[in-house]
């Protein structure tokens, strides 16, 4: 038997997502052979990202400020609304340095096969948003698969009778891609979406 | 950008052995959903596991006692030190009830090619218990692989001038496993290991 204080750090770390009891007692046996300090200091970190991240109140991404700052941002255009699945897509949107407009974070996208309804996600909270008005076009970038696909028709179902332009970002061979190992689903998609150049 | 908090504490995850910056992402973002009250619960198993937890003065298991439970057990046999590289093989040890010596945890395993020595290893610890006197047996109990042979040879050469006999655990089929899928090292482990019935 582990001596209690172990097995309760094990038990900690064995309820995170995809960590296994064998990853547990690896992390716990980690934590052991930190200092003090340390173990201090992640013990902070733990404590600190909880009391001081919210969700923001208007996109509902994760963040320290109230609104975030992105939906403080006056420079950015408030008319259009990118929806994500993750606090992370905002990341990677915001990395092309290309959109300009706000997001809007879902945390998930519907999946009936493990229970996820839209009752689940942030979706009050986009149509409320779009009920305020000022909103023209909400861009859906939820994930590529079965589960983003749909949320993307969900959404552009509700939104539609609402007067606001529902876009889906394009599907395609991905830059530097090479069109011999794209799967038929994505050349399909590539070829429906071509444009005159 | 992540807000502060929350790329202090996806670092701090991210320092963990096995953990990329994928993993540490998806831990800091369980964090930021779980109750003020798990939070805290997280980090005060970390603070009490460090601060009550070291490694036992005689056999450097991890202990919250000194000496450990096994250590200051009259009823075990102490003429008899199993040696093993990790705490848990100590837990596997205790699995079997059949043991009731005593253990000696060297945490690790000779491996030139890691950089790891003798002395990087609690050798010292394990030389002084054999050099107080009363060991009769010392049964290398290191992991069946190059590092774990290695190290058992290695304690073998410095113990046997003292006067102790070293054994080494059976390789072998293990119990339940089949003939055909074992592979040659092991069969022929097995074979040599031979005994009558």
């Amino acid at each position: 038997m582990y001596a209690l204080p172990i097995a309760r750090l094990i038990e900690e770390f064995s309820k995170m997502p995809g960590i296994g009891k064998r990853t547990a007692e690896r992390l716990a046996y980690y934590v052991l052979r930190l200092s003090r300090e340390e173990v201090q200091s992640f013990s902070d970190a733990l404590i600190a990202a909880k009391d001081q991240i919210t969700f923001c109140p208007v996109c509902q991404n994760l963040t320290d400020q109230k609104p975030c700052e992105i939906c403080s941002n006056k420079k950015r255009d408030h008319r259009i609304i990118c929806v994500v699945e993750n606090p992370k897509d905002v990341l990677a949107m915001e990395k092309t340095r290309e959109y300009k407009g706000l997001y809007h974070v879902l945390h998930g996208a519907i999946s009936p096969m493990d229970g996820i309804g839209p009752d689940d996600l942030k979706m009050k909270e986009l149509l409320e948003r779009i009920n305020q008005g000022g909103v023209e076009e909400v861009i859906m970038a939820t994930n590529p698969n079965i589960e983003g696909e749909a949320t993307a028709m969900f959404v552009a179902k509700l939104l539609r009778p609402l007067g606001v332009r529902v876009t889906r970002i394009a599907h395609g061979i991905p830059v530097g891609g090479d069109l011999e190992y794209a799967d038929e689903v994505t050349l399909t998609k590539a070829l429906e979406g071509r444009h005159e150049i």
